[in-house]
């Protein structure tokens, strides 16, 4: 049941949960889910080459054209709740410091997830080291959080939430195995509007628009289910534990 | 939704479902899922070391009782539908020919189960070859059902169903990995009652008692859900392909 | 240097090396190497979801079109030396005994080729066990090609060769890691051609498109050649060993 | 305490034993161990390929050198129980079968032994696919000798050994580990002089003289007792269980 | 031999070094060993739950008691060596550093120890990232100790010694393998006096006190000792390196 | 074709680049390519043992004589550019800060290299943290220096490099596996020559001189190429993409 989850997303960069999890948001929204986003970096130095080569480009302009960007994806996809760290990025390790810390785990308590999603821990993206940092980083607030002992100002601990990573771009190279497919197939047409407004990054339109048709292949094949279409894909870092196998 | 499902268990020796279905199996039956058991052999050779230490022990009086004590615990967890096939055991491979594999996906064929649960294929059971030769044996079978080419009289091509592996006795040497725990402290006390039936390998019960005990704490700290007390675990073979994020 | 190259691919399969290397082999090919094909079954019972479909259809009538099928996209890739040796499938391992291995031995010694393409053994194809059957049986047979006590009339013992996987269908499901990813922009449009011959896995035609479309993605990243539009994947048994760094 | 441990080495081929565990053979037998030594077969297709090349060479002449080279190594080593099965090589598996089983259960009950010795059974020998078959036949073979049920006349079931597996030829690429090193400064000479006996193999001597150098340097580096010179590694298939931490 | 032995272990919370190896330093004390134990923080904001649950807790007061129950403990089981570092915790690994780098390399060289049991370093605890960063720090620590061109005043090289790791709460998903199993059936009782002064914890009593019961059976099962009865498990940082397999 | 190409070598400490990667570096100059090496650290705290066992050795003394052994190896091997930066090691950690980060990612720039040799990032350097912090360091300001959104004075965005890591002292515990072996016949007096500048390792040059041999061994085996006498082995970051099977 999709109605009344809440979820927290955190990307490392401006565009990475509209590649990785655009689907997966836009469904959830859709269907009465309360999502909150948080973009730490913009991704100026890492993931704006197209946009660095207008001339005349700073690093002010290309935060501004990302921003924009962002903002633009964040709307199609249908997300209210969406805030900018502006951390520097490539590398982004040094900014995830104690401050950061305490902004994200105090962020967690404020949501209250049922679901974080965020960059994939189980492998290593093997092309982008901010992903990796990113990963620990949102793993470790989310264990403070659910830490009763970690005492912060009007915040509750929370409970042990459901965590998913990412795809990475180069999925086998980082030793990706998905856990979990989720068909996209309603909201499809929405993701690839949202995709398209990141002009920096357009030679990965195609892309993600290609892998959600192979995890659409995999949907089907692996569910039977053969009204799948489209999918997205992640990982787990805790085993399902319920009430029946699912 | 456990109402209705269709759930095939295939067991290589007279108590491996026991030890390591028995609450997951006693609450399908009990939320009105149909179970069916497939018993591959007694586990005279394997897994009667006690009953063989009586006095005129023979491979017959052995087999009577395996098979005295496995119906009790059948019947204990309300089990309908189980049948015996009786291979040898110690080792079983090579009893799993041609022979044994068209009955197998003949079996599969008339039971069209939305689950299999058998001897878990991810890692490999480091005591015991019997369960792996089976754990592939089932899997390959299934594959074989799936497949509309493969034509057998009277039997018709099933859906991908879910696939799922039991724990194996010595968890971490045999790199078993939990993808999935569910919740049996509410047929609990049915489980213990049905492993008492077990008089040849009665070191097990209280191993399995305790074992149960240990999923049910982390049962209660991955999903958060404070109700759960005991638990089995089980590998999934493939991953949860659906509608959303479980 | 691909000219004067020998390559034997040997496909479990009628399809399978045109869905997996149809692009390097039609290139190979027209670079001016040698190129084998041995198919070893025409996946009558495995691979014909479709064909069975039509009223009246039986194995010989599917094996026909498979023959058909597999004849005309071996034409389109320029193919030449291509042999059927029709075993059965679903399983095949069965097939793969002893007159087997004779067979593949003296034929790796007659083709005596500097690289063999199959199926993929450092990982394991989840959902075909015949792939993995395959893969096992060619790679032993190699051990005992280039192995000089290994005494067959008529045949001379050969040099080891190069030896490579095919990408499997569920990628990352199967573990698969590709080491070597081969441009195949040049013959990209004879490999699409090739596909379509397959009537009976039509679904499959879009699948492998998209996926050569999102390995040229990686063969550029990888490389930094931006003339690679598509490709194909393939993992291998032993290290690159040789005068320098590749 | 070697003194009266009872060792049983299983080797594939005739002079597998002398390379990857002779030192410690000899030094067992030195210090009062009881070792017995199976060698399944001459190796006469799969490794003498120098004696292939005598001129009129055929299977008889090879391994009537064979045996006359591994007897001499054999009583360099000191072994006094050795037997030969003389089973075919290249592939060794289909000679794996129920008879050869029940010999090697029956040949384990009789040894009765502490320590078994074979080939690596946690990795897998990328050349060498008989290596992968013999280890696997050993282990399986050993579970049984060990089970009560499994009813042999004259037998008695043995208690549950150690097992350990050979360094594989291509250590790195066949997946080993060494978890066992022993020091064989003590017995180097002797091993020396028993590989010398393999004339078939002359290539491998400086390979083995160098290997045991380096495991030497290992074993220095890992235990801080700078008199071990000379060393051989092994795997364990059982973590170890006693009174202390080793 | 037990006697002699000089053993450091570092715990990064209060308890851990109790659940994790109470039985096996009651039992090297008993047996003359020399024991000393680092407790690197108390736990206040991570393992104290249920102290902060009594009204009017403070930092403080959690870890004054905290101190009261783990020095109660550590009487218990006879540790006459206990030193207190009071780090901070959840997250500890801002306070590893240099300074408290220095302070533990000192440390080991005066202990000298010949055992180090610290938090496991071939897996990866998936839910206290402290337990991995003590890992690193400990271990890295070790080499240091061990380097003679480390230059501290008053302290001498160390010669490198054997390293071993605590099973983690939630073994399998942090991918712990035991290397070693450790009887500890004749302190037993003494652990599970020791684990009852853990009152913030109470919950994780039964569970150890049930786990060290699995522990027995697998000592049993693979040692074929029957008298054992309760065991804990290590994981090996080395492979073993001595003059026999053991 | 080596004519041509750009190395950039970094090696942790003053030997490293010379034991383990000497002769593909002699080679690769000797055919015309341009190698630049950065040595980060003189080693003085991790790799000086025997230098400190000198009587008045200071921090001063050792370093200069390592400067010495080092310069002296370089020139045997014909290497122009080396640079030395000097940092403190044991631990290097804390010296590869965002100072050192620029100077890193500015220095790949300058060189443009089409390779890059540092240490293994695939596994993990067991005994020697220096090398994985080396290892991270360098693979992360590879990525930045190819990022054209990295904006550093005076320098131009580098194209995608090969990447590879250098064989570690102990292979198989650091879970090293060789992607590629190199054939250093014709340079192997060279190493030999260069290594015995070491006289602060002089145990390491019969082991470097050994492993050499092993490696020929297995150049040999899998190339089939038996002129192939000594050689040095290197993982790979990314697989191979080109243009044909390698």
């Amino acid at each position: 049941m999709i109605e009344g989850k809440k979820m927290l997303v955190v990307s490392a960069h401006a565009a990475d949960y509209v590649w990785r999890s655009g689907g997966t948001i836009a469904k959830y929204i859709k269907h009465g889910a309360q999502v909150h986003v948080v973009v730490l970096s913009f991704g100026v130095r890492g993931e704006s080459n197209d946009l660095w080569k207008k001339e005349g480009a700073t690093a002010e302009s290309v935060k501004a054209e990302r921003f924009a960007e962002t903002k633009a994806a964040a709307g199609i996809l249908g997300i209210e709740n969406i805030e900018f760290w502006d951390l520097p990025d490539y590398p982004m390790s040094p900014a995830l410091d104690e401050a950061a810390r305490l902004r994200m785990v105090t962020k967690i308590r404020e949501v209250a997830p049922d679901i974080i999603i965020t960059h994939d821990k189980n492998g290593e993206d093997v092309l982008n080291p901010d992903h990796n940092a990113v990963s620990r980083f949102v793993f470790e607030c989310s264990i403070q959080a659910n830490s009763n002992g970690v005492r912060i100002e009007n915040t509750k601990t929370t409970r042990q939430m459901r965590l998913f990573g990412f795809e990475p771009h180069q999925t086998e190279l980082s030793r990706f195995v998905p856990d979990q497919l989720v068909d996209i197939s309603e909201v499809y047409d929405q993701k690839v509007e949202a995709m398209k407004c990141f002009k920096a990054q357009k030679h990965l339109i195609e892309y993600y628009t290609q892998r959600a048709f192979l995890r659409g292949n995999h949907l089907r094949r692996i569910s039977g289910n053969q009204t799948y279409k489209y999918g997205e894909s992640f990982s787990s870092v805790f085993p399902v534990a319920g009430d029946e196998l699912v």
